[in-house]
């Protein structure tokens, strides 16, 4: 195999490879792989072998498996669900003479793949010189469309480039593929051998259709294909097919120039419910409607559909390539996670790979949502409907854990808790008014009064409810919570974390609130004023630890006065991650931060602080933190950013950026960490663009780290678009498609108008920070944005 | 089967049991289990079926079995390790005719079967109609015996009543007996199939021996037996065997008044490195000798043994023949525990059952020794030469868990940590504390200096060591331990747990002293004054929690600040033991108990408190006490006693005594609750006895309940007995055997030198209590002593 591997070439609009390496498969496969929500393909190659691991999933398609304890205790989840690979439809091998097209044999003259960001296609372009000296040009496109939600589909085409030759294509969809055997990292997926179980197979002369369904879940799926033939070919295509498999084969004897070529295109459906025949003719409906849109058409809608969301979203950065192309890299995937999700869960990896087991976790919500709330609403919507859809397993799970209200799980495909160590599972609860608050958000953004109504409502509420089980009024007068986990997952089960409690106090305030905008609704729910005065009540007096003599808030009652983890003994690359080279007991008992998790209480929920307590508290934290989960680098960089120290705050977002295009944490093979990737806009508008969205009032304090000339960025904000474009020394809001053609915006602390008539300009007086800047823990600085 | 059953007699000398009834099987198998430390055999009849549990175990003949978790950690223990049920040498089939003599069917006329505590003999007497009206009288006796270690022997014997009668006797040894499947609690052991691979087998006309080894854990074992036959019998006996079984088969006509018996020797050894032939030789050679010995002989060897034991451990309690005869069954499973164990573990069931997997705990140490250091110390030193013989495993286990010095299992049978739930296991670390102090203990009481210099220093040393390790000295001065758990497991890994903080403490004092009394030895260890002054400044800074405001001692850090459980909520008897119904989150974050604590910490270091702190901790703590452990009752009546409210400490006596006569927790049938029994003792002993070793000096502060005429205990101390004897307004203590005739003592703080010459006699004056008799949680009230 060629070793002139280039690697991913930094280019505004582009993820662009250059040469091909086996160690690096696996990356390249998440990084080019194809969602849109419903349906993920891997960036696997066309002819399947090699592979770093094959992957093509559905969302929420799973299979369950048994959760096995040494030692059992009450309410552990009995059953986990894990993603499933399901049948492989872009399979495409290839003969050369009597050669398979395989880079491991033969030459690579040139290798190169593309994603293009501005077209949502990715394509590949490869000159391939076979053992028996033959050089043929392969050429692919491949799509998972953004509009039509069941299609993948591919462009392929072989050229004899120098001699005459013969070439064979076998376009194939295989069940059940062999997967390589994971890790024993914990956190890798499990794996699943052998799935699915054929129900009916079915082909004509170029279209094939394979029905399967899981042996547990209970869960039935097809996938089906068709071709259009193009190019110089001799013979008719005939189509083989069995239970696991189907081949459509084409063939033809090539001079040099000529090609021979094919369009796939594959529909994917899956059902708990419906019928073998119902599901059958579905899929088939769907392959017959993308055959008659065509190639071309199918393109032009996905470019449509891209150009329209970068529109919204587009983030532009001057002086600094690298993260240019990264956060729209990010935005990439955060889109292709949730675009067309539609009542399902974004999940940690997206459709990408089978990293956390395929699961869902807070992330989607306090990292995820807050971009698409901003840049793709009505996908927030969806996830948040998903959320409400599953609040009946949610009070179930609440009543196993003796608690009123709900309590959604830690980690589900489905909805079931599927968390098997509860102290970083169950014991935290702060996924709960991540997702209400999230609702609550979304309806700030929106003013979407349907969905304030009739979803919202519920979601605040019930967790609420759960709230005020889980704390108390101490004879202090404030209110507890106690025995929780915070997003610091190095610290568990411990009294008061402040970010849990100040999202709590906002679960409590946004259902009061909500509860009042909606009283019938509410009144249905079971809520009675007294009820709402309960949550007022909790609101208002609740906890928020802090270290008098240290003067620095605490991230739960006492952390501050615990020992301080030994750094310096901890100072070796190999002893990261903590959590895989140290107990927890030693982990837990002592300072030392997984993830932002103050900072995170201090971005969310920032108007509860004051400048000068984040800029101690960050010190102090800095300290602390060794950052060994990919959810804490963006967080980092909002609240540096905000203290002041800009260039550090260069450096987080750098990181967070970059976390899948470098394989910061060497597990980008399982899948992109959408979170992370939704974090480098985070960094970006909420770091130096300053916005926050306390109390639903929309505020800036923009101001630049050295390196950038200019940034700019457009929300959706109430149904318009603003646009904040940052200098140096000032900022312009522009306003776009208003419905009341102005908005009420904030410019460091000073409230204005943004009309749709012209954009307002103001000065920039960055804040100076008030400490030197801060250190890390040896070791564990961030990567530099040098 | 027959109805009309009594259970068991109150009798201040004899188990005995009236009838027999199917559903206390399981019970009455632990009750009449005969053990001697080495080996242990359940009182299943004789007959085998029906069995509530079948059960032969050998101490630390175990089979290794993984530890399966669903979200792995690191340090988390792979393999567990589980109790084996053995051949079982005791099955003595009987025909009646045509029948078999099984209790299920004909009609059991008489049925009695008693322990004699005194002869440590257990006899069978049955007088039995069989279906077709043939009465016979069964008789039999069993020992295991405590001088001849690898012999279990059955006198038995078959009588014609009515009528003439054709019997065949059965005599068989049984490998790999079917097992009932066990309970859906997590506590109760998991259950092998099959353990034994046969390896050989070998039988003569009267003898049989079968030789197994185990499958993963790759242990040896061999079960021989042989056989004396008495009576009247028409044929030879002959015996058949295969891999799995042997049977001596032996049979005769019986005239009414005719008997047919035998006496049956059976001989067990086992070993991880003895070869076959090895083990071989020596099972037989000890069948031989027992032979020779001869069933007389060997009973009066047992009576011998057991009356020596009685004459420096017997308790009487005069007004209460309840606890007379439990406190006295109670001793008689401590003993049969630890008398043979010879450098093996004592096991929390001992050999009675497979109860928690068979593995032995902190409570050995904590409960167990204390009785047995007092009682029979030479039991206690080979306990503790047994936690030095393992000390490589746990310094191997610190070093895992990065820490210095020697971390003991929480629970395991051969020496490696068979915790699978860290925070219930890795994070109770004070087990090191209390195997160290238990060390120093046996010193105290016993003088002996080669166990001292040989085991004690080096005990103390690596456990003072792990200590270094687990605390810091704060901010504020204080030596803290964070992130452990104590004895109570309702509140999982909390700071500065005031029991573990103040057992570290001794530990570290005792390590200091221990190595300065030993100083070459000691700088074999790598002792120096340096580390020995930091041992000493640990203890002198150690954190002692106190709530200033409700003027009481915390359990740990912050323990009395927390939400209290809503008792009122779970006053219903199935919400019990809370483990089982509620979640662990909800349990660790609220202020409940399971079992006594802090009150072990007033107990054990009861020089740390003023009376005062212990009346008011008493009553706090008692109203938050819930009793799910069978390791509180007795804790409780010590403290209960010491404030002065001597009926509730009754009470709570009467309950640690008859947690298994009277199957208090429904789990007896799993094994005898060994540290409770002892617990009955030292709730006497040190609870009405007063009796405190603070420091390495002896004292008392008897005072008698209400109910209670008199109370006579009799303690090994420093090579002589003394006997403390104490009626409602005197004390009387006298002093026997004493190498240097005479020893100081202390009665109510006041010293007194007792001599070998005459008695010493000193009046009573009983505390009074400060409170009024504390409350319990609703429905969690001790039962009653009247």
């Amino acid at each position: 195999m060629s070793t002139d591997y280039e690697g991913f070439v930094v280019e505004p609009w582009r993820i662009r490879e250059i040469g091909i390496a086996p160690d690096n498969f696996a990356q390249a496969e998440s990084i080019f792989a194809l969602a849109n929500g419903h349906i993920g393909v891997r960036g696997n190659l066309d002819e399947g072998d090699p592979a770093g691991l094959p992957g093509t999933y559905l969302n929420s398609f799973f299979e369950t498996r048994p959760l096995p304890y040494a030692e059992a205790g009450y309410g552990y989840p009995e059953s986990g669900q894990t993603v499933v690979n399901v049948t492989n439809g872009k399979l495409i091998r290839l003969l050369v003479d009597d050669e398979p097209f395989d880079m491991r044999y033969g030459t690579i003259r040139h290798h190169e793949r593309t994603l293009d960001l501005r077209t949502g296609v990715l394509t590949r372009d490869v000159l391939w010189e076979s053992p028996a000296r033959r050089i043929i040009r392969v050429r692919s496109k491949r799509l998972v469309s953004f509009t039509q939600r069941s299609i993948l589909a591919i462009w392929y085409q072989v050229e004899a480039v120098d001699k005459p030759l013969r070439v064979v294509i076998q376009s194939e969809m295989v069940a059940n593929e062999e997967l390589p055997v994971t890790s024993a990292d914990p956190r890798v997926a499990a794996a699943l051998e052998r799935p699915l179980v054929s129900e009916q197979h079915l082909a004509g002369v170029t279209r094939a259709q394979l029905i399967h369904s899981t042996r547990r879940s209970g869960l039935r799926m097809a996938a089906a294909c068709d071709h259009e033939l193009h190019g110089d070919h001799d013979y008719e295509p005939n189509t083989f097919i069995q239970p696991d498999w189907s081949r459509m084969t084409l063939g033809a004897h090539l001079d040099p120039g000529e090609t021979l070529g094919l369009t796939k295109f594959v529909a994917y459906g899956w059902s708990s419910q419906r019928t073998l025949p119902a599901l059958r003719d579905q899929v088939d409906g769907a392959l017959s409607a993308v055959v008659n849109t065509g190639w071309d058409q199918l393109v032009a809608e996905q470019e449509g559909y891209v150009q329209e969301f970068w529109d919204g979203a587009d983030v532009q950065v001057d002086g600094d390539e690298t993260v240019q192309q990264a956060v729209r890299f990010g935005l990439w995937h955060v889109l292709q996670a949730g675009a067309r999700a539609e009542g399902r869960a974004i999940l940690a990896k997206g459709l990408t790979g089978p990293g956390y087991d395929g699961h869902a976790f807070w992330d989607t919500e306090q990292f995820v949502l807050p971009v698409l709330t901003a840049t793709a609403p009505l996908a927030a919507r969806d996830a948040l409907t998903w959320r409400q859809s599953i609040i009946d397993l949610a009070s179930e799970r609440a009543t196993t854990l003796k608690l009123h209200g709900a309590a959604f799980p830690w980690r589900t495909i489905r909805g079931q808790e599927c968390s098997a160590y509860w102290p970083a599972g169950t014991a935290a609860f702060h996924i709960n008014a991540d997702i209400s608050v999230a609702a609550a958000r979304y309806v700030f953004w929106t003013q979407d009064e349907e969905f304030d109504r009739d979803v919202a409502l519920q979601l605040l509420v019930e967790t609420a409810r759960l709230w005020t089980d889980l704390g108390y009024h101490g004879d202090d007068g404030k209110f507890h919570i106690d025995g929780v986990t915070g997003p610091d997952e190095y610290s568990a089960v411990v009294a008061d974390n402040t970010y849990t409690n100040l999202m709590a106090a906002l679960n409590f305030r946004y259902a009061a609130d909500t509860a009042e905008r909606w009283p019938q609704e509410a009144l249905a729910l079971g809520v009675m004023k007294r009820e709402i005065a309960t949550w007022r009540a909790a609101d208002e007096a609740m906890a928020m630890p802090y270290d008098v003599e240290r003067g620095v808030h605490q991230q739960d009652r006492g952390s501050t006065e615990r020992e301080v983890w030994d750094f310096k003994g901890t100072a070796n690359n190999k002893d990261y991650p903590l959590l895989l080279n140290y107990p927890y007991f030693d982990i837990y008992r002592k300072q030392v931060v997984k993830q932002a998790d103050l900072m995170l209480a201090m971005h969310w929920c920032g108007d509860n602080f004051t400048l000068e307590d984040k800029a101690k508290a960050f010190a102090y934290y800095e300290a602390i933190t060794v950052r060994d989960s990919s959810l804490s680098a963006c967080t980092q960089a909002v609240i540096a950013a905000e203290v002041g120290h800009r260039e550090l705050a260069h450096d987080y977002l750098t990181e967070a950026a970059l976390m899948d295009l470098r394989d910061l944490e060497h597990n980008t093979g399982d899948g992109v960490h959408v979170a992370s990737l939704a974090g480098a806009w985070l960094a970006l508008v909420c770091g130096f663009g300053g916005m926050r969205d306390h109390g639903g009032k929309l505020s800036f304090a923009p101001a630049l780290p050295k390196r950038l000339s200019r940034l700019a960025f457009a929300i959706r904000w109430r149904g318009c678009k603003v646009r904040v474009t940052v200098h140096p020394d000032h900022a312009v809001y522009e306003l776009e498609d208003g419905v009341h053609g102005y908005t009420e915006l904030s410019h460091y602390g000073e409230m204005f108008t943004l009309t749709t008539d012209e954009p307002v300009t103001r000065d920039i007086t960055p804040v100076q920070p008030m400490t030197p800047r801060p250190t890390q823990p040896a070791g564990r600085e961030p990567i530099t944005s040098e």
